[in-house]
């Protein structure tokens, strides 16, 4: 049985963050959680929204995540700028590293920025609009775990590993970008594999690399 | 009539460096040139290699290309240098640049350079090999202009884009990566052109969109 509810952004803001606060996580790693799934619905892209939620609370019961962690930061050089954040999702890292690392690129022309051992937990495309709010030119991207082929192979060598950038322009929004570099983003499979819709031709295959139009029964959610 | 002799390198460079200073190219230009395409020939990429002289020259003539300007060095900022290349192609641009743009790398952790107002001429992986030399990672793009449809389309919105990066590595060769962002790299097509080959399904297509096995008699050569 599926029934359908309507939440306003408000709502499931707050249904996202009890969820997290009641299950351990803290009232900082919560925030930056829900708020990230709530733009994620805002905009229209439901693959990083509240479903995620579920995947963020079983990766904590699995022990794959922190829900404390302090992140730490680390002044590696004039342009470089590394966060460890200790095994927690890495929103508060980034959060906490913002303003200090605006600074460095503001100074020097441009800056990276590194988050180490942590859970990545955002779409790119969130983690780019600080930046062009603030009038700065952005590139992210993340590595993932192995779980895409090359075209004609059978055996999992790549990451999904995706790339966001964007930049401000003057008198209309900035331009943002971000796409997987695999056939889909795992939200995506993950959306269909939750509605039980068949895939399409190209985004799954098995062992023997004939194609599948379902997910695996042992397919791994995204956190 | 085809026919074909065999050329050591260093007989491949004075070749190319002959032609380049014969059609009016300085010494520095024409010498950059002719080290560029000789290791395209060394490297097995004939697409960089010395049939590209001849599109150089042609560039000239047409006077799309400044045969002996001078590079011009702007310190933008800490981590940021700019070249404005003057018209010229960009092998002296970047190598004039090259020592202080190494220092600004070192010194901040990461640099950009920009070469402004320059004919774009080597591939990407040249470009990134003095910077994996040095111990660094490089990351180097480029654009040019509309000759890519985007897929299912029939008008050029695209260039070919190509992205290319590398890293060091230690007691190996510095890994390095290059790829046109199209479907082929236009040096390839015009490979294929050039030896009456018919092109590789998804290469090229008509105005109606229409894959076409041939590129057409008004097919621009790179330079």
């Amino acid at each position: 049985m599926t029934a359908s509810i309507r939440l306003t952004l408000d709502q499931a803001y707050h249904l996202a963050q009890r969820a997290l606060r009641s299950n351990g996580f803290s009232a900082e790693h919560a925030d930056a959680v829900a708020q990230n799934v709530t733009a994620g619905e805002r905009d229209g892209c439901a693959s990083h929204g509240l479903y995620r939620i579920l995947g963020c609370v079983h990766s904590l019961r699995m022990g794959k995540v922190s829900a404390d962690a302090e992140p730490e930061l680390i002044d590696s050089a004039p342009a470089i700028m590394r966060v460890n954040a200790h095994g927690a999702f890495s929103l508060v890292a980034y959060r906490r590293a913002l303003p200090a690392f605006v600074d460095k690129v503001k100074h020097n022309g441009i800056a990276a920025l590194a988050i180490n051992h942590c859970v990545h937990f955002s779409a790119l495309w969130a983690d780019i609009e600080p930046l062009t709010e603030q009038g700065l030119v952005a590139l992210a991207c993340t590595p993932s775990h192995a779980w895409v082929t090359p075209a004609g192979g059978n055996q999992p060598l790549f990451g999904t590993n995706p790339i966001a950038f964007g930049w401000p322009r003057p008198a209309r929004p900035p331009f943002v970008f971000d796409m997987a570099t695999s056939a889909a983003a795992r939200g995506e499979i993950e959306l269909h594999r939750r509605a039980g819709k068949p895939l399409p031709p190209g985004w799954g295959i098995d062992k023997d690399g004939t194609p599948q139009p379902m997910p695996p029964a042992c397919w791994p959610a995204p956190c």
